[in-house]
């Protein structure tokens, strides 16, 4: 022990020759007894998940993968495959561009809930008030300009937090949150403004008791999977140099 | 349908306003009848993966998520928290380090693999010679600088392929190739030159029937579970400016 | 023209084959007649600057190239280059972590100059009051951790802004509302916080008209000169995925 | 001195508090009496440079710094900026794209240069020869998918080259080498085979003695500057999550 050595601390890993221990478990325990779902949570929250709350887990992650190619993120990351850098490179370039923006929206949703919830049952229209006080009109979390009338990841991940709930294995709080400030959005606007994938995942994550900044880390491991599907599919298309419109176009000039 | 649609091609994806379909299957039918990890396998490949042949690829997963913070990718993603950047520039930042040599030693293991089992099974010595005529002396997959002896996680996930071998699950023979090239590097260097993390890893890829580059992304996945488990104790931990080492070492000018 | 060339807007560039013009100019008349400095200012701010003032210019960028493989970015970038990525990807690392923290001072120290100077020259007290109570209580641009008496950039740049002003090439203002800001601190506290690099470019840039978040872009441009140097020398140096300290340290496990 | 401030060695960059010295020079020596330009030399190679040569090396520059957002790693900067995240990421987005095909061939031509320079006058049909036996057909720095007839950049360099080579500034042997090159091209295509930009600053890079990796280095740092003053005009533009194309065409499903 030393300055030197106490200069990295971690509780996440122990290791010496031929011993590797991951948050107090030999990782020859970890290996083929951990989905990768729970080895995730395991590492990155140091408890264990399992049954349906890991189920809830695994729905998440697996509904955030994939937006398509109008995302900047994926379409950044197959350009970034045709300039002759590595697959690690082209995922690195999509995953950067998961900011407050593209990646932010289910932290900000996870952070509304957790401030929702603080204000107890009656008090939804005035913690609304106070969050839009700070962070202005827009509810993180609630509609989308593509899936104007329904995201179909939302009810899909609410209707499997439910079932969880009646059985005792989440709160269910959250889930009824996330439905009140719909509710109250649809009355205010006087048509549906559905919740989002980000708002859905957030009422996972709220109810697995994940703090907000979390939820973008998750999102950002679940949507690295597309960023790594289309960057494969893109080496293997070919090209070079990809721009982002067919070349015949290139853009306009708006200089005098 | 144009050339400007037609600039970007897809066959993971499929989207209408309020329908998402990814490899030919709705959204909402993914979530929750699938794992994250066959939703890996099923997004980046295009083909289902289930039964044992999952567990096998869970198991890869697993095993690769964190080697801690000696590794550059580790302490980089962990000081970039501690620059002011969000979590997903801090992850990017550790991603964008598996490079070559970092993280590329999987995906030369598994071309390594290919390139005995073309050989077939008389060829092992023969294909070795080819193979270092190009590549150079060392093989990818075996040794390791810190884990000299054993490397943990490489006989656990041998072990559960010779299991799934059994059944019939998978062919079992990259598991033999592994394990034959592991011999023959002990006769030669006269101790044991034990099969490593990549080694093992690429087993398994290979097994499933991987092409070698995919090797890589998977790393870059599981690896991704570290980065973003150290990223996220680092800002817990707290700290600004966070360099190599306590700052009272500073470095060494080597000038004159 | 098309909804689909429009898609793409710029000012900075026109090109058809065999002709580009930047910023208005064909680019064979600004090769040979334009110093670095003086095409970066052209091409991020559309105006040419000259003269002293791109004296002025060059000397911010040229007094923030490096401080020292400490600095996350520097050490991230040259443990990158011993990753098996490209030198593009190396720099990418480092400038990466410019962030909020790492290199969002000068940004900050402009702002704060910006809004001293909106409060006039009898406003010092109260819009240093302001500023705190927003942004908390440490003023961007003053004080650093190694260089605690003196850094050494600040003085001299001053000094370079002052010779401008005196023959009417820059106003002065900002300098001497550096020069206020580090009287009223060294009051305060007892002692000098005298200003540091990012403090005295941004008076520099302030002086030369440029919003705030420049300051960040042009550090960016500056600091990668020393990310590129590092990682030269790195290359040049050898060495294979190499950690923060040495091996023989590694970390000390905090867990129970 | 000690292990562990051995680890960091550097003759870059020597400090202590209240004093820097790069490259042996106190930096405020070098505030004010050196461009951008020189110091990116100094500290980069450790050596002076100045006069003419010092004007070739501005010129090399300022001539690649855009090629406006048809280019990948424009295009991704300008989305970048879109999504939430500083300035520094959206350049590092950009930058990291530079690899072997979108920023390499200036690296390429220079290692061309130097094996056409081993070969000698008589040898340069063999060396084209032996060249393309292991890199492939395609003679890197020559030719252009746009500027199919002259790129506008090249032929202004070359002068510039030529002008301090009658002064005795630089040998001038590379440019003579890359004219060479750029004959025997048209002979064997029976139509000009034009310089572009990368065969041009190559020639630049290799009369000033630079070694071939840093041809990529400073292109990179080139480079930066349109990536800045396109994300710089983004930001100013607005926009969230702007995609490739307009969000009407979307892309073209390839599946069944």
């Amino acid at each position: 022990m030393s300055d030197v050595s106490d200069w990295w601390r971690t509780r996440i890993i122990d290791m010496e020759p031929g011993r590797i221990h991951l948050r107090g478990h030999p990782i020859e325990d970890l290996i083929g007894h951990r989905s990768f779902a729970q080895m995730i949570w395991l590492m990155v929250t140091g408890e264990e998940i399992s049954g349906p709350r890991a189920d809830l887990f695994e729905a998440a992650l697996v509904a955030a993968v994939d937006h398509g190619p109008q995302a900047p993120s994926i379409a950044a990351a197959r350009m970034a495959t045709t300039c002759g850098v590595g697959l690690q490179s082209a995922m690195a370039t999509g995953l950067n561009m998961l900011g407050d923006v593209h990646g932010g929206a289910g932290e900000q949703a996870l952070a509304l809930y957790h401030h929702v919830d603080r204000a107890g049952p009656e008090g939804l229209g005035l913690a609304l008030d106070t969050w839009r006080a700070e962070h202005g009109p827009y509810l993180p979390g609630f509609g989308h300009r593509f899936h104007t009338t329904t995201d179909p990841r939302a009810p899909r991940l609410l209707e499997l937090v439910d079932a969880v709930a009646e059985t005792g294995g989440v709160p269910g709080s959250y889930g009824q949150i996330g439905r009140a400030i719909q509710a109250d959005l649809a009355r205010e606007k006087g048509k549906p403004v559905p919740m989002n994938i980000d708002g859905a995942t957030a009422v996972i994550f709220a109810e697995l008791g994940c703090p907000a900044p979390l939820a973008r880390g998750f999102f950002c491991l679940s949507r690295s999977v597309g960023i790594l599907a289309h960057s494969w599919e893109q080496t293997q298309q070919g090209g070079r140099n990809k721009g982002p419109t067919p070349p015949q176009y290139r853009w306009t000039y708006d200089g005098t």
